[in-house]
């Protein structure tokens, strides 16, 4: 069981009237929200707020979208939430289902989506791994794959990259890795989906982070292809095929980006396990 | 933030083929279940244990079934769960909604059910009470009304006995007293529904127990009409228009109940609240 | 196939702001809707309209909610449309299943509800009736028995009339005999559930009616206990456990019905069958 | 009001176990099945038949799903369907809504997909056409540069290919053709969605049909790039973000087809419009 806090603070510069979908509150799906606070509004030069009313929804897809209208100004957009998460050991063995023994809900998640062009690459990933028996061994080894072969280099993509671009160019960053290691998972015919959230860095900046889940022996399991923390402290925000169903902000309109900190806080009220988020530090979109 | 360790302990004589349909599990609503273990077999005099398969499924009401066939034998049924619940303070006032303002999903807790027939009602009730601003209040105000005038009494009441009946014969258990707040909001045009869950009772023995919830100030917020515990203590199994839509075993066939024990531990990790239930005793159903 | 065209014409008094929920409008569900109007508007004098403006929306429970808020004045409402149905011929032989073969979602419809208190009557009903393999058989039986003893007379019940109710006073109107034919199926373990519409009566005036659905060979088949009309031509609005969850029309607030007309044509444009309500008349509520 | 009547027959050669998802059944939402038969069996030398069992299922995505395990041999599916579609006639003008104003279930149809990379075509599409208050309009638009720049070629595409492809090559199938302008009505802020289905070609032959739907002026409108057929005579299976959500047949294993005959027959009891699919002819997959 983990506790973790969180705060968000993100502010815009908008210049014309711009359409706001913010899908960054967590999901309530397997996580308990002790308690939650969204505050959106304009920020003056003398930091008086005016607030700007949203519209909270469920999406199609998943998430929870928090939605507004801004005019031209600068928002402010403040997030707090206290969360209960349950971080299960992973068990020592899941195998592979069978495709008969999958259940059909995630039949979708063994398709090929923008980002995870597992029809295109579903010849070498053969030729690389084997599907046999143990999942959990097999989804190590594409992760080993993965971390030998491709380097994490803050920066070097952007928003149309896909898996098929990152075999090529061998670098990415998180939400590269996580669609990498869902495409050859689908390749495999083992169902993989994306998933982002919170989690605390060792090394800051702290940042909204992307892994992914492989349906193994029954169930989703989660798996983080970069390795930089336990995959099971993720906080989650949102599930999908790939980054495209699980944008944090959709903007129509003008705007740019002027602040993005995030701060979370983590531990287990039953060990002696916790982390602190030291200092506020500006973020850099996409680690 | 609540902990609450549950343990069930069911025995049936199964006379002839009987269909069992079990709702004992606990939501995941607003719920995190940290782990769960449910065990069905038969047992013969030696103890020993033969597993009976079940399937698990969600019904149309919001509860969790697990479902199962028995042969002419000794069933035993285990359950175990550990699981966290935010216990919220309750707002210091909660509105009651004009209809207009009302979610439509609210609306058929309007209505009379089974159980709790606030039309037949409606006009007693409203003689009695004035639907005001501050929910919290009036709703407070009927369970003074129902703990002067209903006796709470084990045992005077069955499966069939509503409010109505109560409202007369003045003497239920928990079940009517829920039934009877539930239908004495309802007539004045407060949504209201049944809950059924565990709650660690001060005096054993331990039991399901039923309290309902009223939507007040845009959210629904618990109330105990038997004033036994705290209403946030409550670990929930399902909800319900009334006590026909969360019966924690509903069995076709010919058995009879041999035992019945639950045990409740609750505690907060963040404070020094810790309740155990002691020795494992014998409940009674329908405290 | 069956094309039914229908019209519906309200007038209400209102004397003061009310809510208005009606649910009037036909179901989506194995009906394909051609067109459908819904227009609400003040009347005056000169029979001028202002439109007032309505929200559509998908209720809990199944139909298809049109809600507005009403200030003093008369009130005029109008709805048209053309739904084809399928009125399929009713299988030979559509046998009882045993619980275990029932679809979870049926389960509630084995439950008592508002109106329908099968626990009560249960014994009763057993001992009159024999639960046997050929459901159908079973079904018009017990319509023969609502037919012998069951007086159909018109404003004999109101909205708080239970099938226990028409058990003891012999007489009803359509939503009784529907209430009752349901109480009767569920008492012997056949899912059994409400269901309104419009259906063209050879005798008029054009009305709402309520028959009922029970669940035989794997699926629901319709039954008109009444026997005015034939089942499966019912163009159906709403389904639900009794006639609680599908009201035409909810008011909250001070009103008086000042018009009712319903006008019905059904044909099918493979066969002769052709039936054309004549003159609009005015309607009596609860046929 | 358009009467559809379908006949599809399809073999296989399966040289070892294998799983099959077919996608073929007719969808239920917005059309009525009259009468539906799916009949899936092992084929002998001398045309006897022995039945192969299978699960009738909904997919998360929309489809209505039929699985069955094949063991090695001839297999055989016949499918027949009485189809009631709404042919309506399109509205002289939809605008554009703004993103303010579409409903939130629409946005993920505004998103890139697998087979429509409208992040990665944005800009270019945005330099050939402007999003303007006729929706309609525009969207004749895009289809009027799509049948003057991509040549209708069959066999030149196949299931890896993408919008992106068919912009270079500037060729491509019915499915390509969608896949094309849903990019484009989503790089323009229209949701957009992929449909497939049944529809009477006058040139044979009869084969499934891929096209899209454009959400203008408050509701989905149905277009067909390739101009083959009139949209609103399409008898649709599934509906979903581009080719991956809907296969007509995902089949895992090792299996050869041998035979895809569709037989369509539509007609307007209403008027004198009737086609009839004269000889069952071989149809080529993916026209």
């Amino acid at each position: 069981m983990l506790v973790s806090k969180i705060q968000t603070s993100l502010a815009y510069e908008v210049s014309s009237a711009s359409e706001f979908f913010l899908n960054m509150l967590v999901s309530k799906k397997s996580q308990l929200i002790l308690d939650e606070r969204l505050h959106v509004g304009y920020v003056n030069r003398h930091g008086v707020e005016s607030v700007i009313h949203f519209q909270k929804n469920i999406d199609a897809v998943g998430g929870r979208f928090a939605s507004f209208t801004a005019q031209e100004g600068t928002v402010g957009v403040e997030y707090t939430a206290r969360v209960v998460t349950n971080n299960e050991r992973r068990p020592a063995d899941a195998a592979i289902y069978s495709i008969s023994r999958l259940p059909k809900k995630t039949i979708p998640c063994l398709r090929p989506s923008r980002y995870c062009e597992s029809d295109v690459l579903s010849a070498q990933v053969q030729s690389l791994f084997r599907a046999q028996g143990d999942g959990i061994a097999l989804v190590e080894s594409i992760i080993d794959w993965i971390q030998d072969n491709i380097q994490y280099e803050v920066g070097c993509s952007d928003s149309t990259t896909s898996a098929w671009d990152v075999f090529e160019k061998r670098k990415g960053v998180c939400r590269d890795f996580a669609h990498m290691a869902i495409t050859f998972c689908r390749a495999l015919n083992i169902p993989a989906r994306f998933c982002v959230g919170y989690i605390y860095f060792d090394e800051p900046p702290q940042d909204f982070h992307a892994i992914f889940e492989a349906y193994l022996g029954g169930r989703w399991i989660k798996f983080d292809p970069t390795r930089l923390a336990p995959p099971d402290h993720l906080v989650v925000i949102a599930r999908g095929n790939d980054a495209k169903d699980t944008p944090f902000a959709t903007i129509f309109g003008s705007i740019r980006t002027t602040r993005m900190r995030i701060n979370i806080v983590q531990e287990d009220p039953y060990s002696d396990f916790r982390v602190a988020a030291g200092d506020e530090q500006q973020a850099i979109i996409g680690r």
